[in-house]
């Protein structure tokens, strides 16, 4: 925490869990003079005024940005580079555009050429979130002991880097630095295919006969709706990720199809010597994680 | 909850987490007058008694059951078979036996031809369970507000199946009564589908390199942490699983893979629009499974 203030002004494009959660840590600490708001529905501005969010609201984003200290895109990706294009021609030199984008390469690559010469941009991922979405169900705790990681290319001012961390720290986070590429690889086994998976079955199970259907939502208790909570998810949001995500999300499936067919395999043939062994290898991975103080 | 007894002698064949939670309800609200323990391992009889939770112990399972008026089946599936063949000689009619069992028509198979006449077989499932097995983890309020299925064939005694309704109804649990066949086939898709699935990404994730690895356990709060979870429960019980529902979990298997392999095509090439129709389909199925009070 801190007691001063960060910013003086703040933009906000796109005021969803993410964005709204964070305005909230904005006003709870008073790390910001003024906070502008854009969204492209009224409904939303009007929430966002509602919750006490926003001092000014707008659906242009170029107003948002102009005379803001930092601006936060948090939006679905795919729009971020038609938000970065609309906001270049107000930004100035030292304003700090900063991201809460899933995937970093493909933001980056899409973001960075419309960036004037002395504005930084500081590319950043909050792993947090939960199946609600919307400014309505954002809280100032979402962030709270979670990683922040920030995917900065060779380059960037270190200033405006230390400034994002610091906003985030401010937040309850811990932030690392890591090479883009490296993120996207990584989060696309830790996230971004778990939550395909779980979109896929909950799918499967869309297309059951309605009496069964009934049925799997009585007793889902038993693994399922840990599946329909991840599946609940924001559909144009993930949608994004795996367009923009592409090729990793690819390799880490294709393993995982693999590994899928072999334990069919096993369970066709009866080769339950197999199957024990391959279930075992997954207590090691969870104890790992309980050791890191993940779980 | 009654306040009587409801047996005189209860016979646990295995008390791990599930037989163990029986055996704590029982003694908390006095449901038997004396619990004997089989097990095969000393140390898990030990742990039995230091638990309070047997009047007696022995690794023979005949000795257990000789003279109880419920024996209780608590062991991976693939072992019913031959507890039901070793406790034969001693069971006597009016007896009751039941199991636990995730599968039903299998253990029906196993265990029924081995019944004597007027012994009465009431086979059960009890929803519910943890990542966390042996007897030391179990706890007296694991079913309440859970449902348990008892899937007993045409003929089953009606005050032996009143009698094992009771007893789960003392546990907190809400019981149903389906046919066994299709137990095993909503089974198959709202749990036994859902742990494979687990079990398989985490071995995924076991087989990438070190390095990698140290990431995603370090980030795994994104999705993957669920998953490890379901993951982390008893192998062997879920190799039994597996191996006697083969079939339907094999069908459920077929459908999540084709629907996976649509998503994959999707993603390879950009069908956004197609991807967005799909992952809102899993909003529909969250919501009935709030409305249905399961979440």
């Amino acid at each position: 925490m801190t007691d001063g203030k960060l910013f003086n002004t703040v933009a906000f494009i796109g005021i969803g869990l993410i964005g709204s959660s964070l305005a909230r840590v904005m006003r709870r600490d008073g790390l910001a003079e003024r906070i502008v708001v854009c969204a492209r529905r009224d409904e939303t501005l009007q929430k966002a005024q509602d919750l006490g969010l926003a001092d000014h609201v707008t659906k242009d984003p170029a107003e948002a940005a102009d005379c803001a200290d930092i601006v936060l895109i948090c939006t679905p990706i795919g729009t971020n580079g038609a938000i970065a294009q609309a906001i270049a021609p107000v930004l100035k030199p030292g304003q700090i555009v900063t991201d809460v984008g899933s995937v970093k390469q493909a933001v980056i690559d899409a973001v960075s050429p419309h960036m004037p010469e002395g504005v930084h941009f500081v590319p950043g991922h909050p792993l947090a979130g939960t199946e609600n979405s919307g400014p309505e169900n954002g809280f100032d705790t979402l962030f709270e002991g979670r990683w922040v990681v920030l995917t900065p290319p060779d380059g960037t001012d270190d200033g405006a880097v230390a400034k994002v961390k610091t906003m985030w720290e401010c937040a309850g986070s811990n932030v690392d630095v890591l090479d883009a590429a490296h993120h996207d690889w990584v989060l696309a086994i830790t996230s971004h295919l778990p939550t395909l998976i779980a979109f896929n079955i909950v799918g499967t199970v869309a297309d059951l006969e309605t009496s069964t259907k009934q049925e799997v939502i009585k007793y889902s208790a038993t693994g399922f709706r840990d599946f329909t909570r991840i599946a609940a998810q924001d559909p144009v949001m993930w949608r994004d990720v795996y367009l923009h995500n592409r090729e990793a999300v690819l390799e880490m499936l294709q393993r995982f199809s693999e590994d899928l067919s072999r334990l069919q395999r096993s369970i066709r043939w009866g080769e339950g010597e197999e199957l024990e062994d391959l279930f075992k290898r997954s207590r090691e991975i969870r104890r790992n994680i309980i050791d890191a103080g993940q779980a």
